[in-house]
């Protein structure tokens, strides 16, 4: 970050970190329980907790709000005060920003979209102002309690710099994101790449939690991974990790832009289904919004060519749980996209079944639809961790 | 572990056991360097090393053995002293046992092997307390010194409950190993998969000291993979890990003993390299000995048999490269099979270069023939971590 990292005050040690965040991401929870599970003392749990309280960040349970009559305080169960801040999320794209406030708790209170006159940064930068200012009016709160605003764009993110090194859809290298965006906003600005910030969002507040390995696979115009191992997201000593769109089950070929053949991109991404259904059908007007109409209609070609994408998907998804079996394994993409599973599922969970080796194959897979403002919420998860996080990692 | 676990009086905290591992790990190395490399304060690391000290693990260099003249004592550099303790590891497959004695710092001081008459369970315990007690018997201070066995087995280990859930080469199903010839021998005994044990003495004592990511892929009758991800071996949550014999980079085929298809085990596997050199030849009686010293005198057939085997063992590397991005992957595997690889090395080399994606290629790939022994010295290394960890993982 280049910007001047906030820190909340309560935010003084390991323990308090630990307190906090298992509040955070698994309350309400009893200070007994808290103890239970981090292995601190109850002492040092109510110690923690105490700042976190004082600054507003953290409130008993009412007693009707316990479903336990006559619990004493130290069984009383700790909870978010989720409306303590609020944080901005912005996902980029090559045309559009899509922004959402979400609370304390990572959810969604308000979005907003803005069409892009063009990807260049200075458009990007004067737009994404434009947005925080719209977001930050819609609601009088805001003006107090957001200082956080969270970016997620796809490709090469250098997280800790703030920087976008190679973004392919925008045509942006070496962009200094962070910075340009925190000169116009005066908020604190984190930026990560779209794939890892979805996994954080999985991690602090959805089906990742209490999974201490886990995959996010994003199914679009790419195929994209995030992974989890003994609870820390995966980021390749090469900068490299999670390319899982790129791992080569299809034998010889397709070739892939990658240079590499047979890549899951290759054959699953969105280009290649147009490509070999406009081959099947000689309709070179072919969109995937029409490939996966006719699809549903019933058309075999169409079906076929989405199966041998679902078969795909689920042997690199079987590739992945054979090498480093994690707990879940969430699929996800964008609604345009083969996100609405139909389709396809049957063809992965399938592929995936039959190539997971042994054990690897109780790896549960769960198929979710995802819209973009969840792409924009993973970015407000990033800006939330940014904050709750002892070292920048 | 069934057996009680011995603790050696001065590891008495997580300071102390991060000082001692990076002394036997990194040293020779002095007070200021661990201090700076750990984190702790000067003061944390004299007294975590004070008590090795005196109980005889660790000693400063002389002065003779320093390079910096007049050094103070702070910078005055602190070894292991190897001859302190020594361990026997051991290597069990279905036809024999290999043994080492290693002293704490791995290095292998006598081997000895013994020729199974069985590999049924009281057979290959009766040899092991007769290779043990051979072992002992092969330098006087071994008696005093030597209190640990470490155990390598191909399959599935439940290394905490020193139990061999399933090995296939033995055909054993559920054997308490550890407490077996624990009884037999009196030692501290432990008991892991081969390769998981290979790579523990990698990242203790080989090419993994320093990563705090990589790789051990092993090459033989099967194909096997240790992963290392954020300084932790990957477990996988359902105990399966670094099953890289079943990534399908073949299509559609081959199919493989594991339901699956394609695998680079039903590929590069001593089995289908034999059936695909039988087949070429037609000559059934062909061993993978003879296949390689055909191809070693220019066959042309064997020699794209053996390519072939390279190209998927590449591609596989590529996969778990691209997912998730080691610092480092050690090739390595039994002295019968691939791995004198001038055969497949230019063949694994090309695929994993033509395979990885962008900055996964700069993963440094160093393959590295391997003796019977030194699967019996990652064994002594899984003896000499579990002495050394304060908690069983
Ligand atoms: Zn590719
Ligand atoms: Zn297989």
């Amino acid at each position: 970050m280049l910007t001047p990292q906030r820190r909340p005050e309560p935010l003084t040690s390991p323990a308090a970190f630990a307190v906090f965040t298992m509040i955070l991401t698994q309350g309400p929870v009893s200070r007994v329980e808290i103890a239970r599970r981090t292995g601190l003392s109850s002492a040092a749990v109510t110690k923690a907790a105490r700042p976190f309280i004082d600054a507003g960040y953290l409130r008993e349970l009412d007693a009707t709000e316990r479903s336990a009559p006559g619990a004493g305080r130290p069984a009383s169960p700790l909870t978010i005060r989720s409306d303590r801040e609020f944080f901005i999320g912005v996902k980029i794209t090559d045309s559009e920003l899509i922004g959402v406030v979400t609370d304390l708790s990572a959810q969604v209170q308000v979005t907003a979209h803005r069409a892009l006159p063009s990807p260049s940064v200075q458009d990007v930068v004067a737009e994404l102002a434009a947005l925080v200012a719209d977001l930050l009016a819609s609601a009088p709160e805001y003006g107090d309690r957001c200082h956080s605003l969270g970016m997620a764009i796809s490709g090469d993110v250098d997280k800790a710099g703030g920087l976008v090194r190679y973004s392919p859809f925008l045509g942006w290298h070496q962009v200094p994101l962070a910075e340009l965006v925190a000169a116009r906003t005066g908020l604190s600005v984190t930026v990560e790449n779209d794939v890892k910030a979805l996994t954080v969002a999985e991690q602090w507040f959805g089906e990742g939690i209490g999974a201490s390995s886990f995959a996010v696979v994003t199914v679009g115009t790419g195929i994209g991974c995030g992974l989890v191992v003994n609870d820390r997201v995966v980021a390749g000593a090469h900068g490299v990790a999670g390319e899982i769109g790129h791992v080569p089950v299809g034998g010889d070929g397709p070739p892939c832009h990658c240079g590499g053949a047979g890549c899951v991109e290759a054959i699953a991404g969105t280009e290649p289904i147009l490509v070999a259904a406009r081959a099947a059908t000689g309709d070179e007007s072919l969109t995937i919004e029409r490939v996966l109409a006719i699809a549903r209609a019933g058309d075999p070609a169409m079906r076929e060519v989405l199966a041998r994408a679902g078969h795909a998907i689920g042997l690199a998804m079987a590739a992945m749980a054979n090498l480093f079996g994690p707990e879940r394994i969430i699929v996800t993409g964008d609604v345009a996209g083969l996100a609405s599973y139909e389709l396809v599922e049957k063809q992965i969970t399938r592929a995936f079944a039959g190539q997971a080796f042994g054990a690897a194959a109780d790896c549960r897979v769960i198929l979710r639809p995802r819209t973009f403002e969840q792409w924009a919420r993973g970015a407000a998860a990033v800006a939330i961790q940014s904050l709750f996080t002892l070292q920048e990692t």
